[in-house]
C-alpha cells in the first residue's frame, strides 16, 4: 500500500473502530474554566490508562487569542510520551501548519467549511482556498515530516448555521478535493448539531464508497440529542472513526446552554453494545472524568453512563 | 379485518408512527413532587394542543399507596373530553381491571415480566399468571367494553435487573402468548435501560415478523444514553409505536439519579428527521413542558431539544 497507506493503517486500522477524544481541543472551545497544563496532563494520563490512544489536544493558534491552547506544544510532547499515544492538533492557517510540522504532533487537522457562506464568514476565505491550505500542509508534511497524518475536517457537513441545508454532493466533492490535495483522512462534522440518523447514515455510506480503503471520520455533536443515534447510524454505514469529548464538553456557539460534542463515555458504550471493541475501559474513563471535572468546577459534564454505569449483571455486548 | 382489527387500526394506524406520551404515568413513578390534578390537566391540554393524542395517564391502583394516580378516573375523563384523545392506564391485578373496564379509558395496559425472577420479585406471581391476567382483561373487555384496546407490556425485555441477560426467544414467546390471550398490542420495554441499538433493531424486526399486521410498541428508557439511538433502530426495523415521557421524566429505581424514559420532545424530533410525520408541533410541546416544569419545581426535566430548539434555517426533515 506504500508509505501513505502504511501511515494510515498504523494510526487508523481498518479492521476496528477508532474513537478520537477531542475534549482537550473542541471541548475547550466554549468552557468557563480552562484547565491548566497539569490538569490537562492528568486528564490525558487517566484516559490513556483507560485505553484511549487518539487525542485531539489543541490548535496552533496565537496564544494571546486562544489561551486554552497556549500549551499545545507541551501537550504534543505529553501525548508522545504515552505508549501508543497519537496526538492531533488543528492548523487553521499556513503559519500554524509551519509550526505544527516542526513538532512531534501525529496529525495535523485542517478545516474546510462545507458551505461558501460559512467559509467566508468564519475563516475569511473561500472553500477553494481552504482546500489549497490542505495541499500546502500535505506538501510540508511530505517534505519535513512524512510520518504525520493530514486530516481535513469538513465543517457544517449536515447543515449550516448561516446557509441552512447542505447538499451531500457538495460535501462529497470537497472530500474528494481534500483527498486529491493530499489528505490522508477526511471527516464530516455536524458542527451545529443539525443532523438526524437517516442523513448521517446516507452520508456515511456515500463517504465509504468515495474513500474506498481509506478511513473517514464522523465528528458529531449532541446539540439536539441525536448524537448517539447519529453515531450508531454512522457505524451501521461503514464509518470506523468517530469523535467524542469527555463529558460532552464543547457546547455550541449558536445555541447557548446546548450540549456539545457526543459524550465520549456514552460513545464507548454504544460501540461496545454494537459489538465493536474499543479497547477502552469505562471504569478508567470515569476516573478521567472525575479528574477533568475537578479542574473545571464551573462547567457541566454531560452523559448518561456517568450516572448509571453499565449493566452490572449481564454482558452488555451485542 | 373484523371488530378487533378495526379497533386497532383506528387507535394505532399502520401507515404512520404513533408516539405515546407516558409522562403522566411512568413519568410520575419516581418524581419528587406529584403535580395536582389541575396541573396534570393543564399538561394534557397543552400537549393535546401540540398534537399529542395518545396519553398514558395512570394506574388503577390503591390511592393510599399510589397517591399520584388517585385521580386516574378524572384523568380518563379529561382525555375523553379532548378531540381525538386516547387514554391508556395500567391494571396490574383483577380488581384494577374491573375498575378500568367501567371507565371511559381507551386502553388497558397489563404488564408481564420477561423473566420469571422479576415477575416473582416485583409482581409476586409467575409469568404464566401474568398472561392469565391479560386473558381475563381481554374477556372483561369483550363482555363489557369491546371498544377498548388491551395492551400487554413486556417488562425487562432487553435485560433484567435481577437475572441479567434475557433471551429474545423468551420475549417473543411471551408476546405470542399475550396475543393469543387476546391482547391487541404488545410492547417490549427496556425497563432498566440495558439495551443498545443492535439489540433493539433485532428484537423489533422479530416482533414485526411475529405481529404481522398488528402493531407493537417499543418502550425505551435513556438510562445509559442509548434511548434515541434505540428508538431510531426500532423505527428502522418496523416499529411504528414508541413511548416517551415529557422531559424524560421517570428515573430508574435501580440507578438513582439516572435519566428515565426517552425524552418525548427529542423523540418527536428524531421521527421527523427520519421522515415520519408525528403530527406533533415542537413549539407547542415546549409550552407543555414549561407548564409541567412549573408544577414540579424539584424535578429535573431532561432533553437536548428543549435547550437548542430545532434548526431554524433549514427544513430538518429527512
Amino acid at each position: 500500500m506504500g508509505a501513505t497507506g502504511d501511515r494510515r493503517e498504523r494510526i487508523y486500522p481498518s479492521d476496528r473502530v477508532t474513537l478520537r477524544e477531542v475534549g482537550l481541543r473542541d471541548g475547550l472551545q466554549l468552557v468557563k474554566t480552562f484547565p491548566d497544563s497539569a490538569a490537562k496532563r492528568a486528564w490525558l494520563h487517566h484516559e490513556h490508562g483507560a485505553g484511549v490512544r487518539h487525542f485531539e489536544i489543541g490548535s496552533f493558534l496565537p496564544p494571546t487569542r486562544f489561551p486554552q491552547f497556549a500549551d499545545v506544544r507541551q501537550m504534543v510532547e505529553a501525548v508522545a510520551a504515552l505508549e501508543g499515544g497519537h496526538s492531533a492538533a488543528l492548523a487553521l492557517n499556513e503559519r500554524g501548519a509551519e509550526e505544527a510540522v516542526q513538532t512531534a504532533v501525529g496529525e495535523i487537522v485542517c478545516v474546510v467549511s462545507a458551505t461558501e457562506e460559512h467559509s467566508q464568514a468564519n475563516m475569511r476565505r473561500s472553500r477553494a482556498e481552504a482546500v489549497g491550505l490542505v495541499r500546502r500542509v500535505a506538501e510540508m508534511r511530505d517534505a519535513v515530516a512524512p510520518g504525520k497524518i493530514v486530516n481535513a475536517g469538513l465543517a457544517m457537513s449536515f447543515g449550516c448555521s448561516i446557509s441552512g441545508a447542505v447538499a451531500p454532493e457538495e460535501v462529497l466533492r470537497l472530500a474528494e478535493d481534500c483527498l486529491a490535495a493530499g489528505a490522508d483522512i477526511v471527516g464530516a462534522a455536524d458542527t451545529v448539531g443539525y443532523a438526524g440518523p437517516r442523513q448521517v447514515g446516507q452520508l456515511s455510506a456515500a463517504l465509504d464508497r468515495l474513500c474506498g480503503n481509506r478511513p473517514f471520520i464522523l465528528h458529531l455533536h449532541d446539540t439536539r440529542g441525536m448524537g448517539i443515534a447519529n453515531a450508531a447510524a454512522a457505524l451501521d454505514n461503514g464509518a470506523r472513526v468517530l469523535d467524542g469529548s469527555l463529558g460532552g464538553l464543547g457546547g455550541c456557539p449558536f445555541a447557548p446552554g446546548a450540549t456539545g460534542n457526543v459524550v465520549f463515555e456514552d460513545l464507548v458504550y454504544l460501540c461496545e453494545t454494537m459489538g465493536f471493541r474499543t479497547g477502552i475501559d469505562l471504569t478508567g474513563l470515569a476516573a478521567a472524568r472525575q479528574v477533568a471535572e475537578g479542574s473545571m468546577p464551573e462547567d457541566v459534564f454531560y452523559g448518561a453512563l456517568a450516572k448509571s454505569g453499565p449493566p452490572q449483571n449481564m454482558e452488555w455486548r451485542a
